[in-house]
């Protein structure tokens, strides 16, 4: 932590900020440029760097403070420098194979649902997905089938083998969500939603994180820390989803931050997976996001399929044909050949 | 609603689109321009409006769609056009006169909370803050006394005789909350918590709904219109607050959008409350932008106050001192004055 | 044209509106909704689009206005389906291959261009760069070697056989950069300098629009209209860059846009480069973005090359080797023959 | 300057860090960290400051690089503490008194221009504005009369004795703009045109800087220091204008950066101007912004003013009538007396 000082600096607020960094058992390096002093903090701050940022923020004579470490621990690579593979119902995540993660937006009817698992599983897919509590902008818009949902989701998944992805959206829901899903979902909108990451992490099952649409990458593996610190096993289960970010222009619903891949990949061990059906919003562009994803070193991609697009209660408008979709898986396959050994993992 | 079609758009495609229209009792508008042919629809969409978008956008010969009518109701001035005045504790927000939230970010102890509810008492306000649970972005920060703490707040509030506002996280921690509280805050982070939002509107107690970074305002407001649909008595007792939006400049903390503030004036009925102090993050910018929202039109403006800001618990960097407090208060008063007339309200 | 009108639009303002809109030979269709009233404008509005919007949305009465047209015309796929193809000294962009634009950020010396125009071209390039006019942030750093840069950068390629792309920066310069270059190149700074536009539009030589950082899909397609325009011989010899957007997160300089390529390529029939070197601004992300730009169609691929990088007198740290320039081009190859036939072009 | 090492820095790089270091004379203070070693880095940059961070960004070993000095001197406070004053034809702009600078977006008439110019010196307004080279997104629109336009704007704001400023796009046009024009206007899309900023330099004339829709508070100063460092005077006759920066919602055209008033105010010497106008495109909140921008601290406010605004040929839907602006100015001044005291200035 580099703190800089203020010109105008007195000698007793410098005195009294040397003072509550020795008395937190850190070391201060003064520097005196030309025009300003800073003060190094070296030591162990034991789990308190934000705190002790703040503190520091607050005190008369502080012009401005520089981090230097991360304040995220279990989620950087700093404390665990090797790849977090996550397996669940037989898929590895994270091992250097392209996990397809597919499904609709949500769980419509058993009968919806039985039949897209068993051509998205036809088309390779292994990881299924379908909402049961869906998050919607509008309090009047179809909010899911809840518990029926779940069952269906469950039982479709079942069927074909796949392990089945699902959105949580309240800490209440928690225990029933756990009891149907192989993976729970913390959705974009609550990456923020410090409850539900705790809540999630302590059931100890593996959570796939999706990214808000105005976090930092910092943000988001802060929020992991959230999910992380909660294992009593330590076991990181934990899959990060990028989905696309605020952006200024209509083109698209998000803006695809495609170099998230690479920039997670270099400071976190957890597999990194692609959403580009949320990201774009449009079917025409998750074909070759997706593509792009692979290419940048994804370790899945997760799409949304729906065999009748334009009768689904969401999202209809991103939603690949199943069809569209078993082309794209081969595509992304030689995509993912030519890339080989470019990213090694796992 | 605004149908563009595709230039390829067949017979039969546009055949099913004005199916579906009619199918919804919708009538059907056709405009032939010399590029491009659009389908103007009319009719009452029965609370199905977003519904209908989605289905629309999904399906084959659709090029894109305009919205003409706003997607929420209850929130919007065209059904409830009197500004709506919300009552608690004796205060009235939006009538016209200037409503000051002050306190510490934490409730931190009762000698801290009892000292700062008198100052800012005296200092002029009149709804007393102070956060029992808190969100941090990080696992190990202080995250709040929690019960211990809302009696804390509860206990000051009531001796000075101001209502009191503090944010509630959790769906589980709704009825805790509302046992202490006059008014549950909602945080920026949780503002697309949808199930949040419908279980502090079940309560009917007044609520202050934060805008998110990344919330656009017709976001805010359909955030809004979850808490409002839910409210049996029908009472809009909701106030929204400006917070600063995600920015591209680490001059301060969020972007104040100061312009949120007319612009909600106009659509809304609710009314609007500032908070420079998480806006702008840096106590030096909080007065000028506190004075600015006052001249723009704001009912009521929010401070975070605290007398040792470098021992609190957070957001010490942006607290002002009380007297500093006291200061501000007599100049927003005479800015209030000055702009006299200029937003009739109330 | 879809004007909505104001609840509070009287009759009087309405005759005026349509009174304009016959006055300019359009045919109005209103339409009259539950809410809202709506007029439709239809006609040619012969190149005015965007004067009358400017026009109509001052009219007393209007609400808003939506474009259905595009306001570009000769960028636009509308009036020119067909992709277009750059032809430069042998290399054709556009054409389906796939084009590699390199060399270092500035021209430093003559032996510096020289050798690293050797090696780039060994390593698979076909388009050479390198900057004689440096836009830079501060007044005092190295603003490049001017015509002397130019003659070097010219020989240089001249040597090896690749046309030469360099930017101008000010209108008094293009015929001097005309002299000596194969391609202009207008950056993303100066992308709303319309007068440079203009000006390089005339000279009728090959372009390469950079995409300002805070430009959208439509602003790029207006800076392109305004190049096209002076054209006289209408050959539309010009080439769209995506180098990244403004973006709230510091790991990279920029958010590279990546689904910018497809969306491109949906709208307008210019070529589409990317530059992962400026849009990201860090030498390990390079890689990954440039395979994921050929994985998502793009034309061709910008990348800055330094055989000392650490000596750079710009953009050292985004610059990549030559050596790993020679092994991203072969791993581009195999991305792009994985992507063959996905991406329909010439 | 603090360097942060990359855990995997070999001694080798870090000798040849300190060696560059060394070579620029500045003194090298290592401070090891648990996790971290940085190197802070004391001296003399002599101007290089910008070349130099770029220089060890690119070397092998380094991690980051934390700035503690600011990269701009002219415009900065260290160099000028005291408040700049700009004098034109008679009016101080910084001195604490609030200036008027408004007019019409566009020149289009002589009987338009003077009509205009009466109106708005009448209303109060001190200095006179209008385009007479405009930048329009579209090559199609009505781009000013030029230097006809130049000589109505000057005789118009000479009848009434008001001093004028007028936009100049293109270098070669500083000369005939200057000999009109008593203050020269950079606007936004040219705030990152270096040529121009060192040509409108070069005059020594006063200059009113548009702040660019996606420039950091630094980056305006970077380019006022392009400005300054041209001025054989000396004289730091510039003024800094806010108009909105790049958002994400539509409701206003930008976003206007209230906060950028105290945040200039802190660290530049220069004044600085609102231009509401542009910043919200919306004629209903031109007022509101107006009137939180001289709360905030504003030393000018800048508006569009028509008298036939649904007739102007640009920028009329965001053109006050008039009255409006002459009701406004009264209110203007009201805040202004109520804020006197707060920003100490002159």
């Amino acid at each position: 932590m580099i703190i800089t000082l203020e010109k105008q600096c007195t000698t007793d607020q410098r005195a009294a900020i040397e003072a509550v960094a020795r008395g937190a058992k850190l070391e201060v390096h003064p520097i005196i440029g030309v025009n300003e002093t800073v003060l190094g903090l070296v030591g162990d701050f034991n789990g308190r760097y934000g705190d002790m940022f703040d503190h520091f923020q607050a005190m008369p004579g502080v012009a401005s403070i520089q981090k230097i470490s991360k304040p995220y621990k279990l989620a950087g690579r700093d404390m665990h420098p090797a790849d977090t593979i996550v397996e669940v119902g037989g898929v590895k995540i994270g091992d250097g194979s392209l996990t397809h993660i597919a499904g609709p937006c949500a769980v419509e009817s058993e009968v919806q649902i039985r039949s897209i698992a068993l051509l998205v599983h036809d088309a390779g897919a292994n990881v299924f997905r379908g909402g049961a509590f869906k998050p919607r902008t509008s309090p009047y818009s179809f909010s899911g089938l809840k518990e029926d949902g779940l069952r269906m989701l469950r039982d479709a998944g079942g069927e074909v083998g796949m392990p089945v992805v699902t959105e949580v959206m309240d800490t209440r829901d928690v225990p029933v969500v756990s009891r149907y899903a192989d993976i729970l979902q913390v959705g974009a909108r609550n990456m923020k939603n410090f409850s539900l990451l705790q809540e999630v992490g302590q059931t100890g099952m593996p959570v796939m994180l999706k990214r808000g649409a105005d976090a930092t990458i910092e943000d988001l593996l802060m929020s992991a820390e959230h999910v992380l610190s909660r294992r009593r096993d330590r076991e990181p289960r934990l899959i990060l989803c990028e989905r696309g970010v605020i952006g200024f222009d209509d083109e698209t619903r998000n803006l695809t931050d495609m170099s998230a891949i690479p920039v997670l990949h270099r400071i976190t061990h957890l597999p990194v997976v692609l959403d580009p059906s949320h990201a774009t919003g449009v079917r025409e562009y998750v074909g070759p996001m997706a593509l792009a994803g692979v290419a940048a070193g994804a370790d899945g991609i997760h799409i949304e399929v729906h065999n009748k697009p334009e009768e689904a209660l969401c999202d209809g408008k991103q939603s690949l044909l199943p069809d569209q979709y078993a082309e794209l898986i081969e595509r992304m396959a030689a995509v993912h050949r030519a890339v080989r050994g470019v990213y090694p993992r796992g």
